[in-house]
């Protein structure tokens, strides 16, 4: 029995099920945001508590009915996930992102949208649910580049609506190990985020760009530059910010070009500091919101897979 | 009362305390080592038992009488060590180190060597121990680079018999860090040195070389390769010192220049892997053991303390 939407009622329920946090939302046919539910319910806790009754109970709170599909992107896709939607590997076209969902053996219609591989032995890389704001943010005849700033940054570059070369950029994780594991943790003050304080995130921005190879004595530096006095403490997290941002912008600008329009996915305060950043080193930036960016991802592909119910 | 010392009787005792470990030997004043006492009684492991007691039961272990001398080097010097010892200030030539000393408050004639302080605000760096390790392999008109790699790398400019520059590269730590506390503890086997496997070190160390901004993409891709079944687990940890240590030799070698004679102070498995990295990045190696660095720099630094005394 197929159910008949109006554009209004419910057509299909959109889930960004990341490595540590989860977000659903109840959307109609036409894109309207009819309610959302959200929780840290990641992968790393589904894979001892299992996926299904996760979504099950997230589901009801939504108030989705039992027949309202699902399209799910993120790392819930991966080996290691709820079910392998195995990678689609580049060159390829962000449309196409659909036709590599899987469906999950469990009730009603669940599907997993693929992430993305680059499967080149000179530059392997993979990405699980930045594939799907690609396609959220992006027209079919897109060309230029994509910035993702997280954890574990992406760089896209997009041709005519396919990825032809993405690379990622451990930079949110570097900033929480070596603040939290080294030496550093004497020179950055616990939850420091680096945004409080706009000259220090210059300057260190400003002497990796002068010195783009220099990102391992720069480290140090930071520390020895308070051990003389020349710095403070308080200012740590921001200079440490600027490094490790300005060692990944400096290398995505020589290996991708400041050319190309370049779209930034990413709000709030890491949004502010890529932004002024992008800024700084002569990109000509477009920001988009990454919940909005995923959620229209979710959109595009869901009308791909379920057109015929919109 | 003053003892008098035949070339081969006890003339003072070398110590090396570090943070984490202490050696002390036993010296003639020929420069024979007549006996050694080594512990983990580091600056961190004294800073809550004490100094005192560490030495003194290490003198008591070497069969020092209590009217020998004592000259340390290294961390016990520091601020949160036993007694600060002020970091003499680039430019300062090696064999003034001397004059830097500073006399402890306690029993007997103990005093402790300065470390190097460079206090330039867009340079700053400091070291404690490594200056007295580069008096012990120069020669007083010495001009050349020493590279000694650690936890806490230095590079260091010497032009006859001064330090004028120099540069700390934190490429040991952040192994430790990457590989124990970042995603790469799945593409790094616990205990990996780097050294077991040429093939792997050299790959890491000629795609860092090729791309010397590139290091936290890099890193990345150390995961994304086997992930993609193009690299093995096994092989994670030498790659991953390829890519830390070829960092830190290519942005040497653009601030150093690789024309100078370049001495490299280490041994066993870590200096084998910079000797190797560093022939190929075309630097004229000369290598010391890093012990006998120690012990030939405070000999040096201790017969100009007590000259008339050998």
């Amino acid at each position: 029995m197929t159910a008949v939407y109006s554009s209004a009622a419910p057509a299909f329920v959109a889930v960004d099920w990341g490595t540590s946090s989860f977000r659903a939302w109840l959307m109609a046919g036409d894109g309207t945001e009819l309610a959302e539910s959200r929780g840290g319910e990641g992968m790393l806790h589904c894979a001892t508590s299992g996926f299904a009754p996760v979504l099950a109970d997230h589901l009801a709170k939504l108030g989705a009915s039992a027949d309202v599909p699902v399209l799910i992107c993120g790392m819930a896709g991966a080996r290691q996930g709820w079910a392998e939607a195995p990678y689609l590997h580049t060159p390829t076209r962000l449309d196409a992102l659909h036709a590599g969902a899987i469906r999950v053996a469990t009730d009603g219609d669940v599907r997993i949208l693929p992430g993305l591989a680059q499967a080149r032995p000179d530059q392997p890389d993979v990405m699980r649910g930045e594939e799907t704001q690609l396609l959220g943010v992006t027209e079919p005849d897109f060309s230029g580049i994509v910035c993702i700033p997280g954890t574990h940054s992406k760089w896209i570059r997009i041709d005519a609506g396919a990825v032809i070369d993405f690379a990622t950029y451990m930079t949110g994780e570097l900033f929480a190990v070596i603040s939290q594991h080294s030496i550093l943790v004497h020179a950055v003050e616990p939850g420091g985020s680096g945004a409080e304080d706009g000259g220090p995130f210059r300057a260190g921005l400003a002497s990796i760009l002068a010195a783009p190879t220099s990102l391992t004595s720069a480290l140090f530096r930071l520390r020895a530059a308070q051990l003389l006095g020349f710095e403070q403490r308080s200012d740590g997290a921001a200079r440490l910010s600027g490094l490790l941002i300005g060692a990944e912008i400096a290398d995505a600008r020589a290996r991708f070009g400041a050319e190309l329009p370049l779209r930034l996915i990413g709000a709030g305060r890491l949004g502010q500091l890529y932004r002024e950043a992008l800024a700084v080193t002569g990109f000509d930036v477009n920001e988009c919101d990454a919940e909005q960016a995923s959620r229209r991802g979710l959109i595009k592909a869901a009308r791909q897979i379920w057109g015929a119910r919109f």
